[in-house]
Order: structure tokens, then C-alpha cells, then sequence
């Protein structure tokens, strides 16, 4: 069937459950088929739940007691949840209502509850989850990758890091156990050895040398700080200091690289920084780059960042290259066509009118960021979050490598659920940071896969129409002019022309030039915005908010603070930190220019009237 | 309203779907009630999905699509699933049907899509985690305690040895920064300082330092191996080398304590161990007793351990105890009346009858475990799975914490989704080392724990039912005599008397005493029985297996092998393994004697049919 005309309105629930009565059919039509399973199994057997248990008073007490316990949870999560599935109201976290394919596989699969650490535990999903890591490995240009769900992203990166930090170590675990294999290299070239190059060294090995070799490596304990430092950009995510805390590289290790006005990491900046470490003769354990920011949805120069990897290459310089794109992996989908072959940048807006991809822009994709999602495919491991733009429910992270064979630095065997060399799909918990897994996350993925190809035509439509609807709201808060608030008026500053989906702004009262006084202002406002507020259910138009601090971000946030907002520098090393509203848009539905008009005659209502709550208070 | 008399049946789907209506019942009230959440946000906006969208090729298109991919999701998994719910046929993985209750809660709260990583993204269900670690901590009798539902119990355990690892730095790290708090202290009496020693002299620091302790402490990825040996019983899970990997104490680190004769980790031996270790002034970073081995259920004796640290505490010597009951942690409801409190051995069978724990039987809890189950108060942390004795869809493990203070020494702030000292129940994510998680999982395990309390009444009895199935299997075991089958005889010998639910047996040919035979007749016994012989839903008898090899047993295995079997030391030196079918039993149904004589009767024969396939070929 082709895939040119798929219709993401089919896809989901909807805002106000329009294809409600469309998922009941099809979530009591599998129900009904697992049902069915287990009537049919074995059918000789008698039942173990007879009609006199049912009618006894412990059994009805017993249903009681549940139908009582299932009010509540159902009272508390209809007062206590999020609007996500709002079509125009919820503008805040990186969550929307979800995929209806994985909700129904999700539902149905765990009815069997597989457990996709071992394939015998979990024939059918486990055989699913394989497929997935091959369709990530794809997705992000790997031809010999391979990759696996991962509970969530902060694992994923812990994982890289892990694949990093045993990898770097390799060259000089060969050298203790099997020196031979690299015969008059100094300890800073095997320090500086690229990846491929130690695999290929492992890959000349015997079963026992492997061995030994991965028993000296950085999995012993021993010398982790020798392996050098782990460049992240400044706007790091919390989990990179996490990670190198839990990893016993330690935070030390950690290296910010300052970022740019853009607030994508500044690569001349990390050409420095590597230099001096070098120079020192301190090695580069790896960088990371982040394609998604979580606070601004910056795209970093991959490609830059690869370029520079080569050229230090030829000088004897080598970093692993982790790739954080939990947030906007996805985002490849949109320059591959339906043979997974990368659309060159020129045919690209031709391509998304062909398909669909946008209603009133020919392109918003701009050629850097197309750049670097192309590049995705030089790196070592990349954390890619179906939970996040995959529209997957919770929990669906995920990881990829480009070359299957480093499983082998990292992985484990147990005797109970492996057997070396069986003959099987994949023993996935020998090779993961992680053990038990649902086998129902893997079927939840793999049916959305199925709709919704990763390319152009299926979740580069999707991603399209959240960031179309993202480029509609930046456009319409720079269009919103001021605002009369009693005797002030009011102006949006917005922080930066979106990369991606995710739209970051501040509202300021003109003529008062303390920095204290506009956060104050936009706390204010994020609390009339959110939970902090009351129940959500009532409230007309949610946000998030995000503090840029001093602590986390340096100076980044100046050019905004200065330039942008007016404030003097001296205003911002008196705050020390921004107060910044952010939206991240993944509602599916604000594409189309005339609903979003509808929502946002709405919005700049309840910005005055939130507004005047604030400042005539 | 009274829990003397919860009727388990009314609990699960059933091994014939006998309560499968009641379920799509629920489900599909539950489901309307979601719908109608949607419906009725904000009446005032119009639907995105309109009937003409319905009504055009490329929706209907796109459904039908849907249509075929989820047809394809049910085929494969009708096709490659395993039979847990069977009542009496799947003898083998740690796995069974699931609680209704918890599969209701999950797939209602997973339309929500709430996050429990922050509580601003999922209100309603983190307000349930937090809920559930109070559970944990009530249940594994913590009075300062706290947990948290972790993705599974590998993480869990990596999460305890995170805990270990940072905990015993600190006071290393206290001498650092500000020495005047351990004043005239050794290094030596630091390193074998107690978690409690150490947690209060944070408590007496104001944040400054606290936070100087925390920078200064094994977080630094500094001088890691000094904090000396993490000690784990012989029958060591896969997860703890991974662990000592991943955490960076290396995985020399990690010390194999041997087994006694019934699998449990021998504590003579320990103590033997720590004292050869500190009399060369190796600290002892930790120890780990196992709850449940995942192959032979054997349970540790908990309070040895901990009068033996107690003993040591008086010699300056101390280790950190961290309690892997991820298998077993459950069972501990059994041993706690409705009040929360430890039920007198004595009194214990009577308190069996009172809540009818067991049918035929009037205990089934050795003192011996009673004690070590009691005795987990006195852990550090303790890892505990729902997804396994807590009868919920995986993914969901969990940790406890004996003091919820010890937080604080992993403990991580990430601007955009926590503000220290916020208002709020619990900023999960940075008490844990993973991120974003189901909200999902936290309603589906509350949900379960209100149905079933974690005591006698509730839990205690659901794990009681699958003692007594286990012990009827056993016993069916040992009393089946011998099987004809042509002209030689085959005996069966059941490992050990069961601590818990699992019972682990091998066949033998009677007069052939190579144990390379018995090997191979035990794993072609196993591959008729599992997966390997195709399609698992038309096999009649499934199980697990498992080797216990030299390599990770040393000669625990021995006794069985030499005396129970009677083969020589000359075959185990040789063949340096024994394969054992493995039989994890959490049927509920099985309990019922009339009921599980039916399928022994079926398994009887079974057994005779496959071990003629077997030797007359």
C-alpha cells in the first residue's frame, strides 16, 4: 500500500476522543482475541475459576473491593492529570496524547506480559524489539547498527557513556593482554585509537583473547580517569553529570563546552577546549552533541562537530562521539524517502509538498539542521526517545550504535536465561544496561513503526505538523504586539527562531529594566499557567517554564538578557538566572493555520487577563 | 470493610478468561470514562478531527492500515507467546498472569501519558509512587524509609550499589572538606564508619557543606577501589558484575562468598572472608544477601548477616547491606498482620488458618526464613520487584531505602523539571538514576497494593497459594517413583526442599552415572519442553532450565550431583556442569490439591511419553 497519503488524524484518540468509539472497537476486538487465546488453550483442561466461586460472598466482596479501588484511581487521574491531548491549550512539557496503534499494542501485548530480556521469555515481542533496533539503526544511517528500547533517555546516555568509556579503554586493555596486536603504539596513540580501529583489532581476536581483553578494559575499575574527559555542551542535561557519577568517570570529568547565541555548542569552542586538553596530553574520552536541547530544542552541528573529528584525526586526535537525540531523533525521518535514501537538501521542499508535510510553508528545515541530522550517521551511539517524538507512551526510550559488534565490549552472560551462541534473535539482557523489560513496549513501538514509517512519508509528516505548529505560535507571539496592563504595557521577547519544535519566551514589562522584576513577572505567570494553580482541568492555557542560571548555563543567556530583552549586564550578574517560559509543540493538530487561529484569539485573551492578574494585583 | 477474606480468583483474568468479561467490563468503562475526560475538556473548542476528515480516502486508508498492522501484532503474538496463565501447565519461568486490578490501572493511566519522572507532569500517579515506596518501606518494616518503582531489578540492584558506593565515600570526603566533623578518626575507622554514623553527621551540615561533601565524595570517580570488596553469594545474579562494571569499582571488586548445601550464601564463610579482608586493611564496601536466587529460591539467612555485622560493628569493621529481594521481597507480607506488624513465629500457623494462606497445609514458612525475612528491616536498601511475586506487568522493579535521607547523597536538580525546595510530594527524578518513567506503572502497582494489603490478608496469601503449588510439585516429584522406559529406568531427583516457590529436579537414567548423560538427557528433556520444540501454545508440559557451571558455582552444585545423584567427583570434574530443569511456580491456582492432581496425573504421563521420545530414539 503506499504510504504517500497517510492521514495522522486517523492516528490518534483525538482532542476530544473522535475516534474514541474507533479505539474501544479495536481495543475489545484484541482483548477478545487474547480472551479467546487462553479459552483455547489446552482445551481439555477444566477451569480453575468455577460458577460457585463466583457466586460466593468472598468473590463478589472481592470484586467490590476492586470496583472501589479502580474508582479511585480513576478519580484521582480524571482530576490529577495533564490536558496534553488538548489540540491548542497545552503548551508546555515535551508530551501529547499518543499513537493509538501503541496504546492498542501496548494493551494488548501486555495482557501476555513478555518479558524482552530473553527471547524465550518473549518470543513474539522480543522478535519485535529486534526489528525496532534495526528500524532505528536505519533511521539514523547505520548500515551495520543495531540498537534496542531503553526504559528512558537518561539510561540510553548512561549506556553510551558506558559504551564510550569500556571502548576508549580497549586499546589499552590489547596492550596488557595481547601487545602484539599493537606493536609499537605509544599509550597516548592507543589512547587516541578510533573506534573502528579497536573493533577491528577485536574482531582479528580469538573467543579467549576477547576475553582477557574485555576483563582488562575499563570494566575492571581500574584507571577510569586516564581515559580523559566527557565534552558536553553547557546546556547539558541533567543526566550527563548523573551519568558520569554513576559510570565512576566522575563529575570532574564532565567538560562544558560554552554554547552559542543560538544556543547550539559552540564548535570552535570545543576545537579549543580539545586542543588545551591535548596539549596537556589529556585524552577525550568523547562529546556529545544534542540534537534537542530539552530547554530549547537547539539542534547542534553534528556535522561540524564530525568534520572537526576528522581533521583532528589526521593529527592523532580521536573522541567517541555520542549523539543525545532522544528529544529530536525522529526529526530524520523528515530527509528520508520512502527507500530510506537521504533527500538531498535542494529537493527537500519539493519533496514535502509532495508528501504533505507542511500546509502553508514550503520548508522549516533549515539547511544546518539538515545538515546535522545527515551527519547522525558518523557517530558512535545516539539516545533516540520514542517516548518523546516517536508519540509512544511511556516508557519507550531507545539507543542505536552504528556497529553492531561493539555489543561485545559490554555484554554480559547469565546462565539462566543465555546460552552463548543459541540460536536465537537476540539476547538482549547480554547486551543492555538494563534486565527485565515489557515485551509490550516492544510491540507498542513496532506498530507505530508500521503505520507510521520512519521517513518522509509517515513520522516526517508527523514531525512536520508539530513543527509547523510550533512555527505558528513563535510567529504568533512575535506578532502579539504589546499589551496595556493598567499603566504599563507589556512585550513578548522570544529567545531564539526554533530549530525544532520548541518555542521559548518571555514577557516583560517595557521601561522596567531589573531582571529580579521580569522573572518575578513570568513566575507569576508559569504559576497561573500550571498545576500550581489549581486542577488542570480547568485551566485555559498551560505552560512550562525553565530557569537559565548562571550555574548551569554561564553566559549563554546574555545576548537574550542584553540584546534581546535590554537589560543591562549588570542585571544579569545581579539575577543570575532567566526565567523563560517554554513551549514545546507536539500537539499534532496546530499545523492548520485557521484551528491555530482559533486557539491562539483565545491565547492573547488569557495572556491579558493573566496579565492584569499579575501586575494590577 | 474487612480483608480476612480476599478471594484470589476474583483477581485475575483466569487460566480460561472465566473472569475475561468482568475485565472488558472494567476496561471498557474505564476507557469511556478517559473519553469523556477528552470530551468534556473545555466544550468550548471545537473537535480537530471532523466528519468529513472521516469520511475521506486517505483516513479510511490509513485505518485500514492500522487495521492490517495491529492484525499482524495479533497474529504474531497469538503464534509466539508463552502460556503463563496456564494453571498447571507452565512449569518454568519466573512469569504467570497478572493482577486485574494492576493491568486495569495500567492501561487506563497510560491514555493520560503521565511522567513520573517530575510531578508536574503526572499529578495523579506520582502522588501514587510516592504512595507505592511508602509501601515498600512499610512492608520491608522501614520506619525513616522510602522507595521508588524502578524499571527493574537490575537497575535496582545498580541503583543499591550506586547507594553503597557514594555512602561509604562520605566520610572519606567529610575528612576532606570539613574535617572537624570526624575529628581524630582514622582513615581506616572512616572507610568502616556506618551508613547511620554517616548520614548523621550530614544532617549537622548546613547545604554549603553538604553539597561540598557531596562534590568531594566517590562521585568524583576518585580512588573508587579504595573503598574496598562489594561481597555477593556465590549463586551471584548477572546483574552484580554488570553493576560493579557500570558503577566503576571494577569487577575484581566483586567477591563470591560460597554456598552452603541449600543454596544459601554460607556465613561462616563470610565471615571468614571480611575477617581475611580487613586484617589486610581491605574495606569492606558492601554486602549482598540474596532474597530468592533467581535458580534455586534459596533465601539467605538475612539475620545472620546482620548479627555477624553487628558482631564486627564492635570491632570497628562495617559493611553496608544492601538485600536483593527482587524475586522474594514480596513474601514478606506473608510474616506482617493487618496492622503492619511482625507476626510471632509461634503464632504463625494459626495466623495461616485465620486467613486461609494455605489449604492443606498448616505452614509452609521455614523459621529459618521467617528470620531472614523478618531481619531485611536492617538492610541499607533493598531491591524488590512487583513485576515478579507482586503478580504486575512488567516493567516495574523497585528499591527501598531504610532512611530516606540517604537521598541525598545521589541526589541531582535539573532546572526544567525541579526546583529545590518546591512544594511538592517528590521530585522523583533526581532520587534515582533513572529519568523519565510511566506514570502508568506507578497506578497499576498502587492499584494492586490497595486490592491485595501487603500483609497476611492481601499479598500474604497470593504468595502463600504459590508456596503450596510449589510444594505440591515437589512432592509429586519425589513421589513418582521410577519410569520404565524400555529396558532402563529413570529416576528423578529434586534438588533442594524448597525456601520459596521453586522447585529444581533433574531425570536420571538409573545405573548410568556419566554425568555428561544426565546432562544431555536433561536438556533434550528441556528442549521438548520449551520453545525449541516450536509452537508453545500446543505444548502440553513447558519449563526452564538452567546450568550450574565451575564457572559461577564453584563446587556448590557437588553435594547434589555426588550425593543426591550419586556420580561420582571424577564426572563433576569432568563435565563441570549440571543442568537442571527449573520450575518457578506462581500459578495461583495450584494450591488446590484436587485441581493440581489433574494435571499431575496429565504430567505423569507426559513425563513418560517425552523421556521415550528421548531414549528409545
Amino acid at each position: 500500500m503506499s504510504t504517500k497519503d497517510i492521514n495522522l488524524k486517523a492516528l490518534f484518540i483525538g482532542d476530544k476522543s473522535e475516534n474514541g468509539d474507533m479505539f474501544k472497537n479495536f481495543l475489545v476486538k484484541l482483548v477478545d482475541q487474547h480472551l479467546g487465546w487462553r479459552y483455547n488453550y489446552m482445551p481439555q483442561d477444566e477451569a480453575m475459576i468455577s460458577h460457585e466461586d463466583k457466586e460466593s460472598e468472598s468473590f463478589k466482596n472481592t470484586v467490590t473491593r476492586m470496583e472501589d479501588v479502580l474508582e479511585e484511581v480513576s478519580i484521582r487521574l480524571r482530576t490529577n492529570s495533564v490536558p496534553w491531548h488538548s489540540a491548542g491549550r497545552y503548551w508546555g512539557h515535551m508530551n501529547a496524547e499518543t499513537l493509538m496503534p501503541a496504546i492498542l499494542a501496548y494493551d494488548f501485548a501486555m495482557l501476555w506480559n513478555g518479558n524482552n530480556v530473553a527471547y524465550e521469555s518473549s518470543p513474539g515481542t522480543s522478535q519485535m524489539e529486534e526489528e525496532v533496533g534495526h528500524d532505528f539503526a536505519t533511521l539514523l544511517g547505520f548500515k551495520e547498527g543495531w540498537g534496542h528500547i531503553v526504559a528512558d533517555g537518561s539510561l540510553a546516555n548512561l549506556e553510551g557513556l558506558w559504551y564510550a568509556r569500556n571502548m576508549k579503554s580497549i586499546p589499552l586493555a590489547v596492550k596488557k593482554v595481547a601487545p602484539e596486536f599493537v606493536e609499537g603504539k605509544s599509550e597516548w596513540e592507543l589512547l587516541n585509537m578510533s573506534a573502528e580501529d579497536a573493533m577491528a583489532i577485536l574482531k582479528k581476536m580469538n573467543v579467549e583473547q576477547i576475553d582477557a581483553v574485555k576483563a582488562a578494559s575499563a570494566r575492571n575499575g581500574k584507571d577510569l580517569q586516564k581515559l580523559g574527559k566527557w565534552l558536553v555542551p553547557q546546556s547539558k542535561h541533567y543526566s550527563w553529570p548523573k551519568a558520569a557519577d554513576i559510570i565512576g568517570i566522575g563529575l570532574d570529568q564532565v567538560v562544558p563546552i560554552p554554547l552559542k547565541d543560538n544556543y547550539r555548542m559552540d564548535v570552535a569552542e570545543l576545537e579549543k577546549t580539545i586542543r588545551k586538553l591535548t596539549a596537556e596530553k589529556t585524552p577525550i574520552l568523547g562529546v556529545v552533541a544534542v540534537v534537542g536541547t530539552t530547554e530549547e530544542g537547539a539542534i547542534d552541528e553534528v556535522d561540524k562537530i564530525v568534520a572537526l573529528r576528522e581533521k583532528l584525526k589526521n593529527e592523532g586526535i580521536y573522541f567517541y562521539l555520542h549523539v543525545d537525540a532522544a528529544y529530536a531523533g525522529y526529526m530524520r525521518a523528515l530527509v528520508l524517502d520512502e527507500e530510506n535514501q537521504v533527500i538531498p537538501y535542494d529537493q527537500m521542499a519539493a519533496k514535502c509538498k509532495e508528501y504533505g508535510v507542511f500546509q502553508d510553508h514550503d520548508m522549516l528545515l533549515s539547511k544546518e539542521v539538515y545538515n546535522a541530522l545527515v551527519a547522525i550517521k558518523d557517530a558512535e551511539s545516539v539516545t533516540i526517545d520514542p517516548h518523546k517524538m516517536g508519540y509512544i507512551p511511556y516508557a519507550a526510550g531507545g539507543i542505536a550504535i552504528r556497529d553492531v559488534y561493539m555489543r561485545e565490549i559490554i555484554s554480559y552472560f547469565a546462565t539462566y536465561v543465555f546460552e552463548r551462541g543459541a540460536d536465537i534473535p537476540a539476547l538482549l539482557g547480554a547486551y543492555m544496561l538494563e534486565g527485565s523489560k515489557a515485551g509490550a513496549t516492544g510491540a507498542a513501538v513496532w506498530a507505530a513503526h508500521r503505520v507510521l514509517p520512519l521517513n518522509i512519508a509517515g513520522y516526517g509528516k508527523l514531525i512536520g505538523a508539530s513543527m509547523e505548529g510550533a512555527r505558528n505560535f513563535y510567529d504568533f507571539l512575535n506578532g502579539l504586539g504589546k499589551f496595556q496592563v493598567g499603566d504599563k504595557t507589556v512585550s513578548i521577547h522570544t529567545l531564539i527562531n526554533p530549530d525544532f519544535n520548541m518555542v521559548d519566551y518571555v514577557f516583560k514589562v517595557d521601561g522596567d529594566d531589573s531582571l529580579t522584576a521580569m522573572n518575578d513577572l513570568n513566575n507569576e505567570f508559569y504559576k497561573l499557567s500550571s498545576f500550581n494553580s489549581g486542577c488542570l482541568y480547568y485551566n485555559e492555557y498551560i505552560i512550562s517554564h525553565t530557569d537559565f542560571a548562571v550555574e548551569g548555563y554561564g553566559d549563554s543567556p546574555v545576548n537574550f538578557v542584553h540584546n534581546t530583552c535590554g537589560l543591562s549586564l549588570k542585571e544579569w550578574e545581579k539575577a543570575k538566572k532567566v526565567v523563560i517560559l517554554r513551549a514545546c509543540v507536539l500537539s499534532p493538530y496546530m499545523n492548520v493555520k485557521e484551528a491555530f487561529d482559533e486557539f491562539a484569539a483565545d491565547i492573547k485573551k488569557i495572556f491579558q487577563k493573566r496579565l492584569e492578574q499579575i501586575l494590577l494585583k
